[in-house]
This record gives C-alpha cells, structure tokens and sequence, in this order.
C-alpha cells in the first residue's frame, strides 16, 4: 500500500516549503508517487491534509474533467509537473501556466483549486485538505520542534560556558598587567542571567512583530529541522534492525550525519542556494532510505527526470477523447 | 460562556505539568471553573482534551454514581480537590486517597476513572479525552515550540557572536605579549561552524535517547514557553486595545514581562521550586489578567483557598441521598 506509513515518513524528511497561494502564506511538504499523492500544509494556525491513491484521483479527475476518459497514470505525470512548483514556491511555477486558487471553507477545510491545460483542453484538479490528524501534527511539528528547542537550548548552555570561560582567561592576562592596543576591543564581562533578561525583553517583541515568508521557520531552522527529523529515522531503523541483530553496525552512519545534512553557518545571501540543497537533499535522503531498505520493495517516490517539463510525454496526447 | 475562549486563553498561559497516570508519562494542562473544566494532555505523540460544562458534568456525575442527587456546585468542589492533584502531577495527590487509572481506547481516545470518596461513599469521575482539534494543537504547542526555538536560535548565533568578541580581545592580549599565568585557563578558538558540526553529532544522539519524565519540555524551556505564551497575550490584547485607542499605553508593559516571569538562569537544584513558582505564577497571572479586564467580568477561576482540602465544606453533607 503505497499511502501507508511509507508516504508519512518520506514526508517527515522534506523540508516544510514556503507557498503563496491566493495570497495565503504557508508551509507545504508534498510527495507524489506513482498515481497517488500526500500533501500537508500549514499557517501555523492550524495543519491540513490530503492523501489519495490512485483509484480516488482518476475518480476526482473524471468529476472535474468530463472528457478525460484516460487512466490515472497517463494524467497523473501532468499534475505532478503542474501541483509541484505550487506546492514548492519553486521560480517553475510561472513556466507551468498552471493558476492555483485557494478557498477557506466553513467547516475548517481548504480547497485548492488548480488550472491549466492539457493537450489544448483545460485540465482542472481541486486538492481537498482537512485538518490533518494530531498524531500527524505531532509526528511533523510537535516533536521536532521541542528537539529543536531542546537542542538549541543546550547549546545556549554551551555557549554561555564557553563565553566564562574566556572571561577567565582575559581576567588571567588583565591581572598580569597586559592591556588591549584598540580599546574599542574591550568586552563587557558575561553574565548569564543579565544577558538572558536583557535578551528576552529585547528580542522577544521584535520576533513577534515580524512577518515572515516562512511563517518563522527560516533557513537555519529548517536545516536544524532536517537534522532533527532524519536522526529520528535514523534511530527508528538502527532500533528496528536491533530486534533483529543486535550488534550496533549503524552507529558511525549516525555520527556522520550532520555534516551531510549541511548543518554548518548559514548567510543569509546562500539562503536561496540552500533551500535548492534542501530540495536535492530531500531526493537524496530519499533514494539513501529507499537503497537501505532490507526487502527488495518498490521505492515510492517518482524518479525526478520523470516529471521533467522538458522531456516529451507520449501519455500527454489522446488523453481527451 | 465560561466555556468559550476565555478557558482556552487561561490554558495557554498555564505550564505544561508532567504527570504519571498509571505508568503513562504524559504532560497535563487543567483549567478548574466554577462548574466546568477544560483539561489537555500530551504524550507528544498525540493530544486530547475534554471540555465540559455544568449541565455535561451533573449528567456524567448522575450516571457514574447512581445515588448522587445534588446539584453540580455540590460536588464539583470535591471533584476539582481530588482531580486537580493528579492532573498536576503534585505531591498532594497522596493526600487525597484518590486513584486515577488511565485507558487508552481504540478510537485515539483516551479515559481516565478517578474513584474516591465523598460523605463517607464512593465517588467516581471518569474524564474522556479526544485528540484535541488541530487548531488548539497550534495554539498550545506548535506556535510556542516554533517562537521557543526562534528565539534560542537568535541567542546561539548572538552568543556566536559574543565569543568572536572575546576572541579578538584575546588575540589582542597576545599579540602584545601578554601570556597566562595558569595555562589551563587558555581556551581554543571560537570556530562557529566547527563547534556546530561537533555539538550536533555529539549532542543530537544523546538527546533522543534521553527518557524524561517532562518529556524534554524541562524548567528552563517551561520558563521560555511561559514567556512566550505570555508575551503572545500581552501583544494580543494590546492590539485589541489599539483598535479602540490608537495610543500605546502597554508598551512598557510588554518590556517589563521577562523579568516577572523568572526568565532567569535555572540551577537543577531550583527546578523543584520554580515548578512551585510557575504554578503560583500560573495564577497571578490569570488575576491580573483577569484584573486588567476593562469589563467588570466575573474571574473564570475559582479562589484556589476555596479547593483547599483542609477547610471544612458544608457542602460535602448529604450528597447521597
């Protein structure tokens, strides 16, 4: 079964991608795979979903698409060209032609209404998401950031020692008699609780007044949430394979994590370079998990170069009878 | 409607309690009226709640203990002196002699019996909590948890900062042939990225294996998510009030909040003492929230001098008829 436990987990490890839909900001994951789908979105405020298999697409595509007589794997490639770059803030957005609407409907559901066309007739697709169940809310938000919060608290820990430290050590020279060459070089003594206090009524207000594309979960963030959600699998699989045997052969494929997850300084200028990395990076993290799977399975994700614009599509002609 | 907002906005504000319900580790958040209640509970997998008001509460009361003839207000003190410990994970609930159990159900839901005795008979309560809407999911967890970690995010690259600051005053130091007089105290650069690599792979899988009865939520994030919840509040009602007068009059407010709300260093050996805080904190701070209310409303709460179980309760006599 395709959309099982298989999709929420290659969802978990996509980064949460700001869109504009019809004016609404939000984050995104989606994942298509052969002829299904699984897309999550949220405005912070609440968190939808839908999932569809393929026999409730070539239903929902029937009901908008009159004409459309052709079976769900011939249009199917159609709407992944088209619903990804919506659902990714992607720059290909523009090139599809596609228009994407979205309505906020009474009983808290939205829908998103998609455009364009195919093979010289319209083609119309409508995603319906509900709000996601909160074991999903849980599992993509709740945990990974209280990991983030708790992982970065610890480093607040670590740096406010470190920074005693070299108090300490610029005390040692200060009584040896040693003085600064450019006195504009001069530091204030750290003090922990002042620093925080002073930090929170500062920078607390400013966070709140700001607006933000990506509703507050920026690049660094999202790099922390990628590290976060890929060691968490990371241990679901070494704990999986310990029922099996129990010697520990994956510790060194956990250490070595981070840095392949470009967990290192970002700039703001490399911001846009680095969501394009997290973008491949999802396909690669994808494939790595497909490759490590014990059972010869079927990997579930589309090849990428499948849904290239670029490539002619045999499926795309007589779709339309 | 006591059932409305205002229980929700007072839960906001309340901490997250960890609590122990027949070997279940959970988080609790409870919110006691004057017949009505509201309680949410998290194993950070899933979230449920349960709201219920008067005429909710003297109909379960009714089918639970078949000989109970009084009126809601009647036992509702009883239930909220004996509820109230277990849902907050505090030492009175030995007190008590009441016993809690829990059940997970197979719908998601979650039921919680308490038996306990009242004028001399039986008393049983029973709270059914659903996974809680997506919405209050948000509100409660995931849009403190995501400012928590943009606030410690901009305090680690801040303190960054900080330790280059040093650095260059060290560096300083040496270069005019300053030297140490204790060579223990010299520290190494401060290398931003390096230091990162190396806290996430050291830190990132001791993290995940550590098991904690505050599922990882701890004082010090306590404190931060009080003064994020807090802060969230004050900048709500301060809109509200800029609607009706365009001055800003609460702005010193808004910068006076870290202080009042411990927003200080944390030693493990406090923790105990800053969960007492945080809970008497919890109540001024619905008082004076309560206070700052321009209506003459009625406080949702009850005086917490009214549950004390040591006061004699005229009301306990004749219960069972």
């Amino acid at each position: 079964m395709e959309l099982g436990g298989a999709s929420a987990d290659t969802l978990l490890q996509l980064p949460w991608l700001p869109v504009n839909i019809s004016g609404s900001q939000l984050l995104a994951k989606s994942w298509f795979g052969d002829a299904s789908y699984h897309i999550l979105l949220t405005d912070m405020s609440c968190v939808w979903e839908e999932r569809m298999d393929s026999a409730a697409i070539q239903r929902r595509a029937q009901e908008l698409n009159r004409r459309l007589k052709a079976q769900v794997r011939a249009f199917f490639s159609h709407l992944c060209e088209v619903a990804q770059p919506c659902l990714s803030g992607s720059s290909d957005r523009a090139a599809t032609n596609a228009q994407m609407s979205l309505t906020r409907q009474e009983e808290g559901n939205i829908s998103m209404r998609l455009k364009s066309e195919l093979a010289g007739l319209p083609f119309y697709w409508e995603f319906h998401c509900a709000p996601a169940p909160v074991t999903s809310v849980c599992v993509q938000l709740v945990r990974p950031l209280l990991s983030m919060s708790r992982l970065l608290h610890r480093q607040v820990e670590q740096l406010g020692g470190l920074l005693l430290r070299k108090d300490a050590e610029i005390q040692d020279y200060r009584e040896n008699g040693a003085t600064l060459s450019r006195e504009r070089l001069q530091t204030d003594v750290f003090e922990e609780r002042t620093y925080r206090e002073e930090f929170m009524a500062k920078t607390l207000p400013l966070l709140c007044l700001e607006q933000q594309d990506d509703l507050g979960l920026d690049t660094d963030l999202q790099n922390l949430y990628a590290a976060v959600v890929a060691h968490g699998n990371v241990r679901k699989r070494k704990l999986s394979e310990e029922r099996v045997d129990e010697e520990d052969q994956t510790f060194t494929e956990e250490l070595d994590l981070t840095p392949s997850l470009g967990v290192g300084p970002v700039t703001s200028e490399s911001a846009e370079k680095d969501r394009e990395d997290l973008q491949n990076g999802r396909e690669d993290a994808t494939k790595s998990k497909m490759a490590d799977r014990p059972t010869g399975q079927q990997p579930a994700t589309r090849d990428p170069s499948e849904r290239s614009p670029s490539k002619p599509k045999k499926k795309k002609v007589g779709l339309f009878r």
